[in-house]
């Protein structure tokens, strides 16, 4: 089982991208994200997404993202994803398979996370995206088999198509 | 070489989407970013990251999306992305090694894109995010290559560490 963190967003500036590390938490097989403050519209976006996608992901609101890290420790690896870490792939190597709480962080977080964190992970050194960090840290775990799991409840499926859109209404 | 296209951004809404979306092209290994509507920041963004970080990573000024696809057809692959499209693992195969252009829309494409791209290409059949969707077919096309590319000229660079920030500055 894996489950997000996400840490140090600031309200309406990065819901967007909140709301983009949710998707890709939810796309790429994770089970839940945890939010300290949250647009309450982010919750009702991946409400929707599901009724409409389908499957069970879910946004936990939470008061303290340290007593979260805190409850998970030993239970799950701690997974923090920073530029500044270790290679994905050589991490991913040295990772177990007991399940995952993987710390998203916005733009600045405070440094004691090095320290609770079992993994200091990074994507590439170069700068670029939260989201597209947490994709490959997930693609990676799993190597790939994310994009083969089923999304129970569905209210429509997409058929994969080399040129135009079919859809298969499920209900 | 591999290039991309952003189309279909609204500016100031999705600003920050497309910085995030210029920065991946970057960081993942792509040469230039086009855009039709920019915001001059995002501009300046991208200048100072390539300052700090190195490289020569371009973000080009178009007016009309649709001549730089008529200009790169049968130079280069047109790669559309959409969540309607073939598997990435099963496109990523048929693809020859010539240069390629990958388009990467907003919320609405014109569906002429359809047509023109020579690959309609997913990243999983779930709603995610433009950001991740790239980076995921970046690292695909490149077999994860893109990660150990240099970037040349850089005032900084970070050496990977598994608890800590390290970074050199070379300028």
């Amino acid at each position: 089982m894996i489950e997000v963190l996400r840490i140090g967003q600031r309200v309406v500036r990065d819901d967007r991208v909140t709301t983009h590390v949710a998707l890709v938490a939810r796309a790429f097989g994770a089970e839940r994200i945890f939010m300290e403050e949250v647009n309450p519209r982010i919750k009702g976006t991946i409400s929707g997404i599901n009724e409409r996608w389908g499957g069970e992901f879910e946004v936990e609101i939470i008061r303290d993202w340290k007593e979260v890290v805190r409850r998970k420790k030993g239970h799950s690896k701690i997974i923090h994803l920073t530029m500044y870490g270790e290679e994905v792939d050589r991490a991913v190597r040295r990772m177990g398979s007991e399940d995952a709480l993987i710390i998203v962080g916005a733009e600045k977080v405070p440094r004691e996370i090095y320290e609770m964190a079992d993994y200091n992970v990074s994507v590439g050194s170069q700068p670029h995206s939260e989201i597209s960090a947490l994709a490959v840290l997930l693609d990676r775990m799993q190597d790939g088999r994310q994009f083969s799991k089923t999304y129970g409840g569905a209210g429509r499926r997409i058929v994969p198509s080399s040129n135009g859109k079919k859809v298969v209404v499920e209900k």
